[in-house]
């Protein structure tokens, strides 16, 4: 199958590119940016350069205006664009191109009424909102078989929905009152030219940023159906993404421990049950027997999912990791085009990260 | 006044090293290591070199042993030590020495009997932990005039207790239920020789660890009179210490702000203020108007302060950050001696931070 | 064809583990470590648990010693071991494997006479050194079709050797005064627990090391025949190495750009075209049109080759990049098993690097 | 005495107000910005906020054009500014202040005609150019006695001069085919808001910038009297340079070496020697006894220098370090103003560097 990348000059593009140039059943036949047309590939990205050669960026701007440039030959479209863009363009796309696999938050939230609150503007295409499915294949895999359109879930989102749905949906933890503590490495913004960025002002430092209106509350909250404190913290580091969340057990946990010799261990292992209990069938999610790093994830597909009960405070605790650019991005978005059409859902996918 | 470094191969007991090189009244006659006894001090800390020239690490276990070696000219010792010497240390020194200033644990937790949990050991001078101080400034000023034996106050601890103390004082958040979600630098554990600790396992790395039984919890409910969850990470940074905290308001609070057209804003400028308030006359705390990052610290002996009321989930958040050898150990170990023997408290401590 | 590799625990063997999960022709049967023999691999190296699952560490002594636990079964041994051991190992193996795959230097260079001047020791199996490959594919393919016995280049060597053989094979550089000035990722070190590679140590940091005296300069000089002065410098980064070379044109260098308008362009580009010529029919090493980065080969077999005149001085100089536990060590040794065992040069090694 | 910083939202700017805070005799009474005018120095830089507390940035272009908002009090102006901006600013600025130190390259190069050539633009200013005295205090202390213009020399000029200007002057090594293959932290470029100083781009990697044509080569050239090539490098830190020189042994110093039973311990001895006797009475620059690393100099005005023969490829190798923005730029700009002004010269400057 053919595909094209539209951002492909930002770090999920490039990602995106990286994983599909071994994917056996999609080729890119396209990678289209705004801001370095022309330019090749490999100049920006120069990783890229052994399979992509002289591969140059096409102009996604004229790309989207006049749908031509060979967008007829593409059965699926990857969006990697900032949030908003999408909206503009999925419209228009819909109806050539047999698949659009959007990255952005554009048609993530259900409800339209959530984006003037959360995003600042009115959904321009509420009609197409309702047609896309949610990219979290753990969560909506059975939606996603044969969807035309997908929401590839956030980031930050899909590293805080794994822990918490199982437990939420075992009614092991309450839905209200969770607390989302987490951090992600700098890739996270993508190329932005911020100052805020530059090497100098994030190297050697640590700070909280988003702080009570982070835009992917309302999706996990969603996700969810349960109110979240969420607090993103800035890492200086290229990758990664650690979620370490704070909940009640609900009445049913409590009684559960009552009786037992230990109470600590047994529900500690109550939570990691249920963990690796959800996940045992997974390709991607993996629990594991101690809190993970998120250099156990780097350059992989992989998500690793902790839980532990805190006796002392009477608190569940989960930790998790992921790559915020391939499971929590690039990666996902692929996995969610081979559910939808129809392929091994591993397929590509099959990397191991890199250690150190 | 003439003081010696014991433990100096460490990083707390160089930067004590660093500090006191321009202490006008202090000065340091003596740096006694155990496993470096008799090489240069410049060779483990080349950044010493023009101020320490030649001088050579005394051997820090004959010094105990036989206390000579020129301890007898002491008025100070500072004891940057593991956990667990200081104790058996302390009792040999302190009639031979006017102040002693304890950088370990050793001394902080009033309580005997919370050794034998948090440190899996008896305490081993029960005697000599009735006359220690508690070294934290900002909450014991007045006791440390004329103190002997001062315990300084752990690097988390006074990261965590800075935000949280006022508010507690105030009434403003509840004493139970309190989350403290902290990342430190690498630093803080030590120069400890651990392949967790090589750079190609903490490069591009950041993980949780002391998961619910970190030994700076007990310390920091000690000053709070409160129960916490204390989850520390670990950041691939140098220096730093960034705790985030979670806490409900009190009935006091939600009744201030029930009735204002902004509760947000309102409950925010009244976490705020009530940071500002307290630390208005402190020479090394600052309350800030958005949250902190560590690098505002790096290499100074400032703690920064910052507090904010979520609405939405009804939380009261607060941000920290200090560099966890200075204001988290020794500066703040100078701070605390400077007050013991009468001397103005910024004596020596008015470095500003590196930046970047 | 079944592999064992011995001398897992370290970054080398880790990064074969993860190279040869994904190779088609290529199983891993047993991994041996000598100080984790017992230990799940994934406990070490989390990274690889999607695919290697429970498995633990043989015992590398005993596996050695007695030569049994499943080696009788294999067809591959990669020896991933400190220098010195794979000596006395080889002889042992060599007639109950088909193919020895060695990453230390124990069997690299020819003369046995070098070794006590370099590593301080006599050799101790000169009758296999001699039955010894050199493993640098694009110089010695051709001896590496079935090959029995591999020494895989150097990680410095590789990158060195690259740009400068062609250079010296047509005859553009003169022989002797050359200088290379390189930098490699703390990985090179391995996982070695040395104070000096504690992350506080590393990070921010950087530093000259083995000068005039490291133990790849005689390797460097065997490829080229040539002497050379060699500067290795450490890099706050977990992996890449760069190296920077001088050297003086020839005569008949000179000649060629006597009469030309702008004899540095046209130097520049007599060096630049005879890197692309050498190495057009390579999978793995490029000729790039500026300067290389080792970001652009993190993960990736690749190598990447620049070269460029300085009238000014009258200087060649040529820079080039790897990722050192890839082309450096692991990937190259399975590029020369690949040869070896007449498979195609790429199998299992088409990975694209990570960025960023 | 009172000083005006202009351009002091730069890191060489900030790193002038950190160092001023603590000088006993330059008080800063204006700190001026293009870019940052109306803002609190504080928010750009919040580690400042101890001692700068509300101050503002004042408008520089206003100031420069108008000469006005207090600028008539100042005693010194240190210009902080691009490249460029000097020449034009300090004609008007002359006759107004006392004491220029400008941290550019503007006033360095003594031949107008050098600046077409590397600069690509005439000199704006000749006239001053000829009253600028050249800021290297090592070199050029008495000079810089009562100099009412300095031009403060480069971060990699000091690194690269210090340890070769001795070797030369006492006709150790040869005058031509000096190579300086050196390497710098990211603040060296500035704030800069270019994608290639973005923290994803720059962490983990490592590259050779402005090769054959970086513009300290000829301000090395004129420090040495001497034709070099200079290669420079980006460090993933946030400071420091390195700097390892490669020269040819005169016949002067290889007749010393002659005769003697080991000619490469008595030649590297000699150049020691030399070194060290050269700095003997130095307060900020350090013969070392092996070479040196960029930690060692962290935060502190002081430069380490170090030197060695190697025998076997008959070169003389120096290793070099120190911190860019202190000794390499505002550090050094201080110890030339505390000259010029006959105050001690190392006034304010007594900072030992961090560690780690």
């Amino acid at each position: 199958m053919k595909s094209v990348v539209i951002g492909a000059s930002g770090y999920t593009g490039a990602e995106l590119l990286r994983i599909l140039a071994f994917h056996p059943d999609i080729e890119v036949i396209l990678a289209a940016a705004s801001s370095h047309a022309g330019q090749p590939i490999s100049e920006l990205f120069p990783s890229l350069f052994p399979h992509y050669g002289d591969m140059v960026f096409s102009d996604a701007d004229r790309l989207i205006n006049d749908l031509e440039d060979g967008i007829e030959h593409a059965d699926i479209a990857f969006l990697a664009l900032p949030h908003g863009v999408s909206q503009a363009i999925v419209p228009r796309l819909y109806d050539k191109v047999g698949l659009i696999v959007d990255l952005s938050a554009d048609f993530r939230l259900r409800d339209p009424e959530a984006y003037p609150i959360w995003y600042k503007a009115a959904h321009a295409s509420p009609f197409y909102l309702k047609k896309a499915v949610y990219g979290l294949p753990e969560l909506t895999r059975s939606q996603l078989k044969g969807a035309r359109l997908i929401a590839v879930a956030g980031c930050y989102v899909t590293c805080s929905t794994l822990p918490l749905f199982p437990l939420l949906s075992a009614g092991l933890i309450e839905r209200d009152s969770i607390i989302i503590d987490a951090a992600s490495g700098v890739s996270g913004a993508g190329r932005s030219l911020k100052s805020s960025y530059l090497f100098s002002e994030v190297d050697e430092n640590y700070s909280v940023y988003g702080l009570k209106n982070h835009r992917h509350t309302p999706e996990i909250e969603q996700n969810l159906g349960s109110k979240v404190l969420f607090t993103p913290h800035l890492l200086p580091t290229n990758r990664g993404i650690l979620a370490t969340t704070y909940s009640r057990p609900t009445t049913k946990f409590q009684r559960a421990i009552a009786a037992v010799s230990d109470p600590e261990m047994f529900g500690s292992d109550l939570i990691l049950s249920e963990l690796a209990k959800s996940y045992r069938e997974e390709s991607f999610v993996f629990a594991t027997a101690s809190p993970p790093s998120i250099k156990a994830t780097l350059g992989s597909n992989n998500a690793l999912v902790f839980g532990t009960y805190d006796q002392r405070t009477n608190t569940v605790i989960t930790v998790s990791a992921l790559d915020n650019l391939v499971k929590g991005a690039s990666g996902q978005a692929v996995q969610c085009a081979n559910i939808a059409l129809g392929l091994p859902e591993t397929t590509g996918l099959g990397l191991l990260g890199l250690y150190p």
